[in-house]
């Protein structure tokens, strides 16, 4: 671009918001847009969601969950410092586990397997709607792209998850009855590590982006994630409507 | 991975398929995808859009637009022959013109103001439905990482636009006369070079793919392309209903 926009000359000149001040900007944005406000979510929480549509979140999310490990890998090789790199490879452990079987990707898959769907199709993904491909995808490229706090500044999510996930543990035992307990590992796992995962990402973005410009898209990134998670539950929800036509490619690539 | 997919595995023991059947099947595929076939697209033909959803058509297909020129330079870099580059080159003048305001992009920003919407808002694509931001920008990185034969594939959309864009033209004259005639430009503009554009890279594919691996490659690479544009509409669709209420990030990131 040969000029910058506008918005990008002004903010060059304001002058970095104190810590408290950018944490509140973060936790408002994060707080609006985090997709259990979603319509989607509040009819999973409700227990109004039918088996289909139980078994096409699962698929979808699980992809996210995918990227998710490749996204956090991707954190962990931006970073210089041993010890962000050691406390960063913790999240990647706690996707893949120890051992084959262990690990958050695990977990997701026995869920898969509880709530009817089959190994090869949670492995090769071909059920996956087009649009949470392109949403979740462009995560990984946007953490690719992104600068370490900006990269951190997406996974702020999990400041808010740990409320959430009680709340969704507790529907699926009441709701969703069809689905073993154990099988809802996946959200304990989660709910054991989000609250010092968030508290740890905060810290470091606080710290790390010292200009109003830097602060500006670390906001930006975390809309970003949000956006994205919640365009995920858009394409569930509209492939779940019988009033909406699938593509016909949904049709072959799930064949 | 450390295995590959049986399906890889398979396609590496099929022999090609002749150029007549591999072209048979590109066009199956790409009729079967294209996206004229969506309701939505339906509704524009049959005159049923409101000029909102007509505004909102124009906004999101333009962010398109940009990417589509960003993606055809991406094409000429891949190339290590002249003659290839000469020719593909001429696709990104076809967006860009030969001077300011000259070309399809400038086309476009004119049929933008032309159905309401503004300069700033073109410029800085800050409407753009999330959705159809990842969707657009997973057709850059679509290109980006694809062979050159599966990039040139993914612009066969082209090979059924001709058609498509003359309906086009018809339906906007009749049911959306408060749109000026000269702001149509854009699709007579493609009109005019759709055709050969087409059969040129139809030409390259069928000659370039010479294993049946490669051949089911360009397939997918084009049935991306067409759920890319598929998922547009979806996304435009979406947002126009009354009942889907948009996320909150939408509202403020259009404020």
């Amino acid at each position: 671009m040969l000029a910058p926009p506008p918005t990008a000359a002004a903010a060059s000149r304001i002058p970095p918001l104190p810590p408290e001040a950018f944490e509140a900007w973060l936790r408002g944005e994060g707080a609006l847009r985090y997709d259990d406000e979603h319509p989607f979510h509040a009819r999973m929480q409700d227990g109004g969601l039918t088996r289909d549509e139980i078994r096409a979140w699962v698929r979808n999310r699980y992809y996210f969950q995918t990227r998710l490990a490749v996204a956090d890998a991707l954190v962990v090789a931006k970073a210089e410092d041993s010890a962000f790199r050691r406390a960063w490879l913790r999240r990647v452990v706690e996707h893949d586990g120890d051992v084959d079987g262990d690990g958050a990707l695990a977990a997701w898959r026995r869920l898969g397997l509880a709530v009817g769907l089959d190994e090869g199709e949670l492995a090769r993904h071909d059920a996956v709607l087009p649009g949470v491909r392109f949403a979740c995808d462009a995560y990984v490229e946007l953490v690719r792209r992104a600068t370490l706090a900006e990269a951190v500044a997406t996974s702020l999510t999990e400041v808010f998850a740990p409320k959430v996930l009680a709340r969704c543990i507790a529907a699926w035992e009441t709701h969703y009855a069809w689905v073993p307990s154990e099988a809802l590992l996946p959200f304990w796992l989660r709910l054991r590590v989000a609250g010092r995962d968030g508290a740890e990402a905060l810290a470091f973005v606080r710290g790390a982006a010292t200009t109003y410009e830097a602060q500006a898209r670390c906001v930006a990134a975390l809309v970003d994630r949000c956006e994205i998670a919640w365009h995920l539950l858009d394409c569930v929800q509209a492939a779940s409507r019988v009033d909406t036509p699938p593509s016909p490619a949904l049709a072959l690539h799930a064949a």
